[in-house]
């Protein structure tokens, strides 16, 4: 069973995005698109191999406490390894350090294998790679030198321990606290919830990344710093030593995403956890952001993929289950169709065409956004993509979490009864998916990222690129006899959004803080359709170049192309004109609704 | 831990719908608003103490089979005996069987409070009654007085048994057989799936209702007979008897919904299946949606009770959980805030509230409706509510289907991590609640019976006669002051949907039905926004009738209502214009896309 689209991949990386224009990167200069296919053949096997089969037997049995120790079915351990002997752990890391500078776009369309066959197993590896890069960007040489080997072979696995019970989308209020014990050392104690992949024996060691308080620290955001805190502590000659005093207090038991094990852990109980300051004093927040932005890709690109498995799979149970017949024909005697044939279980699939293709082009379009804005030459450009990165990184996670849960939503339905049942995979794509939106910083969090920070910053100069982007992409499609309608409604989409935000910036000198951000998630909601309605003509333009020459099956693929640009054009986009309108006239109906009313 | 709201299922009852009225019906002539109330507060007590607290537990043990029996949590079993000892199997049912004659309307206000305490355990009930109800109206009177009694005492419960694996939407390609075995009676043989509570030992015998072909019968729905299968033959004095050859060949296990197990069933196995034809033969269809129609009422009435207890539970969550500050406070030593406090907060409550309790007002107008169309003495009013029950069904099924399981997600967010745990309740609900839109026929389903039958029988009758019925609550809230604007938005939204239905019905002469039915759903969306507006506006004028006179904490809740109403208004109906554009242009681009382009 198909779980991922190697085609798209393919058409996005290649056709859409011109992945082989990294190589002119130094950094990058020693890959090339015969190399990338290469890497891919080997995710998309590993993927299909070691952890397709087990997605739902790790559901299933999910870990659990027994005598002390987690215990996780033995395929995850065994998937993870084959993830780490073929260097995925390493492979963004630069050559000095085992890697081979794959760029971050490559590496995620990686991911899009692993996270469609296996999110629950790919979440340890997903928090490993992002504790590494932590470590790897913020870490002192002696460090690096102490956990990252270990990490990028897969030897240590990371966590990043943020989240307490007092403190969940308000990280101002984390208690955890670290007393310097000398050396560039500190005593960590304090409680943490959520951690994912917080305890287990997959590994020899867990790198956990901490934020806590240094005592006296000032309050809030401000007076947090970031930890290097290991389960184990190291030997001199960075061989396991000592347990380092972080206690499992809890595993906590999930709805769905139920392989990565979710835990509470207790730092310091015993006032013995040791914990390595990373960076200066008081720099947490920012450190731990860096971070932050590259797993809110992730965490886009997880709903994406978890979304893109539901629709194969239900695509695939459309048009091979026979069930009633064309509203036309009144012969109960003649053979029921296969219910592809009916119109509305079609609006189903191109619904979840439309979210999940568009979808994994937008998360691969930021992903080759980040790889410019690190690896290029040219000053302007690293600026440009990084505003760029920036002010997408709310919409690149928040987008998925919400449309291809949705997506998830209408593969259920195609299946029918069968959906609803533990038999059939689509339901705990609906379960699995249902975090998206909650992890990293809530999709409310994002919508306040996005109107409250991000559209103003630099004076605006990353909506203003914004826009001046999708304009290229409009004039380039208006003289296109195919594209040039939805090039019209493109553009008037991109007017009234920059209007509805010329509105509510005017309105933000007028009104309390409170109601201009009353309406936060409506107007990502509205951002987000037009971000992905530009990355839709992007891929109807490029299917449109592609066309003249295709065969006969890669016509096919092209068609599909044009018909979900159509059905996002049609069905999709016109609904921000409400939302707009709303948004313009500064609607206070939630910011005036009162407590003792509900 | 409130899981209804009382107060709210009054305000419906007596302030928007004047239950009170049917005591004017010789049928109802004995009750009053008085015994209403003791029968409500009894259904209140009941699911609170006996059905509320096992709801996580049946949920956590689903039935399983040991030593060959379906074992369930005795929690369930001593629910229903509690249910059945108050008199609810019987309640609606005539006095001279054993029932109070009980208005439908009470006891759907009744059934939220088991529903929105436990669906799973509901579940057995809410078969069995309807069950008793298909046999109380087609039975014979021999069959009645052989199975009657000890369904409405609770000793028998009820299955109905229509679906096959081969046969799921499509019932006209059902294949169980029916032989004449002489006397009135038939050997019944063929393979049964997704029939709830289709076998357990909750009660001294299973009374399935089953549909079947008599060999020879016509192909297609005209040759579906209805046969009551029990699973242990009675004996001359009404005993128990032999087994009836009714085989369990399998427990399905579900997403949710798992306290009520589901079945798949061998009958005949052994060619000792015998059933007892239920009136004429060929007449099954016509009498199981007599059942149907009831059953979708309930069905609404299932989605709309989770996703009421969602939104309570997230309230109290919301009223009670410290999370950050408001945006204007920068002072990060102050104290956090309760999350009621955020706009956005508010946002997901008041969305929550507008679905729920409008979907409540919509399913007990409907259930008021099929209480007038049985016992008005007034022809001409009881063919009116009849056509309007017709026209309302699908709605009734599939809007709270939708919109209420959307408030179960929303519910999840507003915990935030907690709600994706296991240890709240609220990702059970929306687990619970993602079966009412497959089952009872799929929304899918409801929404080719909306335009492609309802619209259009009696010449377009009921959709006229709700149309003047929305009329005539448009012109009196015209007249008052704070409800004119949204009289107008209504009247909008009226001449909208009439025009559209138009262009579409005009269309149906000209194109091919697969594109006239082609974007049924997304008329059924908008047709259910239309009328659940209407029953907002009708809420917000019953609360302006009792504003003046309210108290401070009365004037607080229909403030509330208010406010919800505002809120439908402005963010939900709007969306409908959306909508009317595309079924207006008959769009195509679900019925064009082909299953090669996908």
């Amino acid at each position: 069973m198909a779980f991922m689209n190697r085609r798209d991949i393919s058409f996005i990386l290649y056709e859409l995005l011109d992945a082989g224009q990294l190589a002119r990167f130094p950094f990058y200069h020693e890959h090339s698109r015969e190399n990338f296919e290469a890497i891919l053949d080997v995710a998309e096997e590993i993927a299909r191999e070691k952890f397709y089969p087990h997605n739902a037997k790790g559901d299933q049995q999910e870990p659990v406490l027994v005598n002390g120790k987690v215990a996780i079915i033995p395929e995850v351990g065994e998937a993870l390894a084959a993830f780490g002997e073929a260097g995925f752990f390493a492979a963004t890391q630069d050559g000095d350090r085992d890697g081979i500078q794959l760029p971050f776009l490559i590496s995620q369309a990686a991911m899009a294998f692993f996270l469609a066959a296996n999110p629950g197993t790919s979440g340890y590896a997903f928090l490993t790679i992002a504790a590494a890069n932590l470590l790897a960007t913020f870490g002192s040489e002696e460090q690096k030198a102490a956990f990252l080997p270990s990490m990028l072979s897969g030897r240590f696995f990371g966590t990043m321990a943020l989240t307490e019970a007092g403190a969940g989308s308000s990280l101002a209020d984390i208690t955890t606290v670290a007393e310097p014990a000398g050396d560039g050392q500190y005593r960590i104690k304090g409680n943490k919830v959520f951690i994912s992949g917080g305890e287990h024996e997959l590994a020899e060691n867990i790198v956990h990344m901490v934020l806590a308080r240094i005592k006296g620290a000032p309050a809030g955001v401000k007076g947090i710093s970031l930890f290097i805190v290991p389960r184990y502590r190291l030997n001199g000659d960075g061989s396991r030593g000592e347990e380092n005093d972080v206690a499992l207090s809890g595993l906590i038991h999930k709805m769905g995403y139920r392989g990565t094990t979710s835990t509470m852990l207790n730092f310091g109980e015993n006032d013995r956890c040791i914990g390595y300051l990373v960076g200066k004093p008081h720099n947490g927040l920012p450190q731990m952001f860096h971070m932050m932005n590259e797993a809110r890709i992730g965490v886009g690109m997880c709903a994406t993929a978890i979304g893109y498995a539901g629709y194969l799979y239900s695509l695939d149970y459309a048009r091979n289950r026979p069930q009633g017949r064309s509203p036309a024909n009144r012969d109960a005697g003649s053979k029921q169709v296969m219910i592809i044939e009916h119109a509305d279980v079609r609006r189903m699939l191109l619904m979840q065409k439309a979210a999940v293709e568009g979808a994994l082009s937008l998360v691969l379009y930021v992903a080759l956004l980040a790889d410019l804005h690190k690896a290029s030459t040219d000053e302007a450009e690293r600026r440009n993509t990084g505003m760029l990165l920036d002010i997408l990184t709310p919409v690149v996670k928040a987008w998925p979490a919400e449309f291809c849960l949705e997506a998830n939503n209408q593969a259920i339905q195609i299946l029918g009864g069968y959906g609803f049942t533990r038999e059939y995979p689509v339901e705990q794509y609906y379960r699995d998916n249902r975090l998206n939106a909650i992890h990293e910083g809530t999709n409310g969090i994002q919508a306040l990222d996005l109107l409250g920070r991000k559209l103003t910053m630099h004076d605006g100069a990353a909506l203003s690129l914004l826009c001046v982007e999708i304009g290229k992409t409009i004039s380039q499609a208006s003289g296109e006899s195919s594209l040039n309608e939805w090039a019209t409604e493109l553009a008037a989409a991109l007017n009234l959004v920059k209007q509805t935000t010329g509105v509510l910036l005017a309105a933000r000198e007028k009104v309390e803080p409170e109601l201009f951000l009353a309406n936060a998630s409506l107007y990502l909601q509205m951002f987000g359709h037009l971000v992905v309605a530009w990355m839709w003509l992007r891929q109807a333009q490029a299917a449109t170049r592609q066309l003249p020459a295709a065969t006969e099956s890669g016509a096919d693929f092209y068609q599909g192309k044009m018909q979900a640009c159509r059905y996002f054009f049609r069905w999709e986009l016109p609904k921000i004109r409400h939302q707009a309108k709303l948004l313009s006239s500064l609607d206070d109906s939630c910011h005036a609704m009162r407590d003792n009313w509900f």
